[in-house]
């Protein structure tokens, strides 16, 4: 298994680690708001009022091969507690599934949205991810190119709208209309799939879906540029002893037993092979803080107040395990320094390898970070060591657009929420601005990834309930004019 | 090699018979207006200012197995002769070929268009169509369903969408607006083009195109109804003989060496087989005389002339055959009496027996035909039997939608033109009905399919002028708005 540059390793840690994270505490590794999914996870047991569905999904919707028409169990999940019914045309809100199993995902902003419309809950599994395995298993559908090769954007879009198509026919629910609501890559989805199936779904609300993330649209070194930012503004203090923690690093790495030293200070578990491997763990650790910087745990601040607040005297690395000791509690034990592998046993990271291409990477000086430029070579030869096969990595915009949004959705599309938090650095590849009247950015200046849709609890701040707020106004303004539509057919 | 039920080879004749027919009269079969491509006719020998071009394409832009990044030289065709250039952000027009080699398109309403804005001609060839084979070559291309097995509507989109941004980039010409023009089932692509990739080009004029000829959005004996009232309209007595003629066929077909005497008055070059022969051969002739009923030629009311003015005293074969007589020249020879059978030498009827289901069936009594109800289970088993593949029949307007289409795009879509000509029987799964300001329906009382598409001749009747002034109006609109965002830039 190749070692991928870090660049890609990062952006595999980053759509990874989805908004649900803050959701179901319980599936959160100790570094809190960062984890790893791998497929073999079990499902997470729902309470009973979700049913599990299976759709037998065509497995290639775009061919007629004679393999294209394989099939596979795709699974969905129901919740009808809040739903108004058929006769009623209540709603129905579509979680499109992002990559993950999708019971880890139910319990977010969706169920107040349902509960406020009477809406049905529906959520989809994303292909390849959870128990939603073509060709019978995970083992099966793992095993290589030939089979993973079905594993796209485009098949999962496809495979949401025949689920959807499928739930309101089963329950005549024609009249119904559908509403899509995902977060990050399900975000993506989300919004891409109110534009290219638009009779499916009557909206869509896309939360911190870094959908101008390809091609030149945005900055490459935008997502740390936004990271730095979240930290200097914190305190320029802090900013100033992680910037200079990367040369100390290298400085004590060089010395007799430097890594020993390195090891001994941030209390590995197992010794350090290169000082590189702390330096990529800090930084995963530092971005994540951004990513996740939200209420009420607000981990940005509390490294800094770690890294500001050691006694006067304590050295650069000193300030860093300080930093890391008030982010995280159990930091007096032993703890993994770890790294991201890209693996052939991992669905995203065949997606980042195929399509899902986003040039993150930073010059010298133009953050906090040491410099990692994009290198689309090296990108390419990692996942052809993986996977064999290379990335098509303009096909993005040439599939969804991206490029001159404005222009593009000004007169054209409606009915698309962009939500972001400011403090999020995907959120760079996010649209902040509105397109038109219903094709709006709605973002907030405090919160970072998927900030909205984490289940509101009565500690929220205020900007968070206000940003909430005015998502559930737009959204009912869609179905009040879809039913104004449908009266007068 | 099976015979199709006739329904099935209705289809295929119908989308087969493409507008450009019209165009490049030396192609015509001696019935005019109806022929049938075959995939091996040599090229049209194009003039000079006409560029020949091909584009390396990917053979399956939605997928990624090993065998989806094959490639093939995909050709497309460019005409600078009336381009204004990209300093000046001229636009460009393409064509989103049809079911046929890309040579039999250029001169069509498309060069006007270009005159008049300064556009860019771009002809693209759909896959499996003239030049552009996959796989090397037509015959490795046709060998199987594994190999004809990416042909499909949304790879084609796909493919145009490469092209369309590929050509740009090679000519800078970035911020040039394309429009999408298509004919029939081009015309069915070119609204689905500006449908799923707006970001691609600003508006879509589509020619007669069906776009609701899918499932049950378009009653299943449309098409036949049309093509009566058409005959019917002309002289109800015209009518009123086509429709005695079958069971005069069939009385006949019963006497002693009936199908002698048939073949004898209908002067068949080979003996008929059965009467159904000749039944299916009459009702291509009058569907297709419905269908091209463009002037100056008018077959429908040079076929009923022929009818109703045969001497008095002529019984209703004779009535028939003088009809023939009167919209063919040359009826005095032999000819043979044609049927069409689905062939796995086809790409298009690989495409009706994959996606293409158009539902076209009728009762007893709907028309002035015999019965042919619509039998999924039938077509199903045609295809099975030709291609080893079935259809999928509801697929279309899940991907492309259909159903409640002026809802759904209601506040969704902009810049697309539906053209129909109301005498034209596929109209009737045509948009008729504007469905918002800017996706409007320019349809005319007496046009057949395609007829805006044809080349302007001085002799063109008023409603025609009229019908391509209002398309240019509108596509001037679009242009405009554009370059005034451009300008805002």
């Amino acid at each position: 298994m190749a070692l991928p540059s870090f660049h890609l390793r990062l952006a595999l840690l980053l759509l990874l680690a989805v908004c649900a994270s803050a959701v179901h505490p319980r599936k959160l590794t100790r570094f809190g708001g960062v984890r790893r999914f791998t497929t073999s996870e079990p499902s997470y047991e729902l309470p009973p009022e979700y049913e599990i569905h299976y759709y037998t999904q065509t497995v290639d919707h775009f061919n007629y091969k004679p393999d294209s028409y394989a099939t596979f169990q795709h699974r969905y999940i129901l919740n009808y507690k809040y739903w108004g019914g058929a006769n009623s045309s209540s709603p129905i809100f579509v979680y499109t599934g992002e990559e993950t199993d999708v019971t880890y995902d139910v319990e977010t902003f969706i169920l107040d949205l349902a509960a406020r419309f009477k809406g049905l809950l529906l959520y989809i599994e994303h292909r390849y991810y959870g128990e939603s395995m073509p060709f019978g298993s995970e083992d099966q559908a793992f095993q290589n190119a030939c089979t993973l090769g079905y594993l796209s954007s485009e098949q999962a879009l496809a495979d949401y709208a025949q689920v959807i198509v499928d739930v309101k026919k089963n329950l005549s629910a024609e009249n119904c209309p559908a509403v899509a609501v995902g977060a990050s890559y399900g975000g993506m989805l989300a919004s891409w799939f109110r534009i290219k199936y638009p009779h499916i779904v009557i909206g869509a609300l896309a939360s911190s879906s870094p959908i101008l993330y390809f091609d030149d649209i945005t900055p490459q070194n935008g997502y740390h540029v936004v990271v730095t930012k979240d930290f200097r503004g914190t305190r320029e203090s802090c900013y100033n002893t992680i910037k200079q923690s990367w040369s100390e690093i290298d400085r004590i790495a060089a010395e007799p037993n430097g890594l020993m030293t390195l090891s001994n200070k941030f209390n590995t578990c197992s010794p350090l092979n290169t000082s590189q491997e702390l330096k990529d763990y800090l930084e995963i650790m530092y971005v994540s803080a951004a990513q996740y910087d939200n209420p009420p745990y607000y981990p940005v601040e509390r490294t800094c107040r770690g890294i500001d607040g050691a006694p006067e005297g304590t050295d650069i690395l000193g300030r860093i395990v300080a930093g890391l000791k008030s982010r995280f509690r159990g930091w007096d034990s032993c703890h993994d320094i770890f790294t991201f592998e890209l693996s052939n046993k991992s669905a995203w990271d065949w997606q980042t390898c195929t399509q899902i291409v986003m040039p993150i990477g930073y010059g010298y000086n133009e953050t906090m970070f040491e410099a990692e430029p994009f290198d689309i070579n090296n990108y390419t030869k990692d996942c052809l060591d993986v996977f064999g096969i290379v990335p098509r990595p303009h096909w993005m915009t040439t599939e969804f657009g991206g490029h001159d949004i404005k222009t593009v959705l000004g007169n054209f599309a409606s009915n698309i929420i962009f939500a972001n938090g400011l403090r999020d650095p995907y959120s760079i590849g996010g649209v902040l601005e509105d397109i038109s009247d219903s094709v709006v950015a709605v973002h907030t200046e405090h919160g970072a990834h998927c900030s909205d849709l984490h289940p509101p609890t009565p500690d929220d701040p205020d900007w968070l309930v206000a940003q909430r707020d005015k998502e559930i106004k737009i959204i009912s303004a869609w179905i009040a004019e879809y039913y104004a539509k449908l009266a007068t057919k």
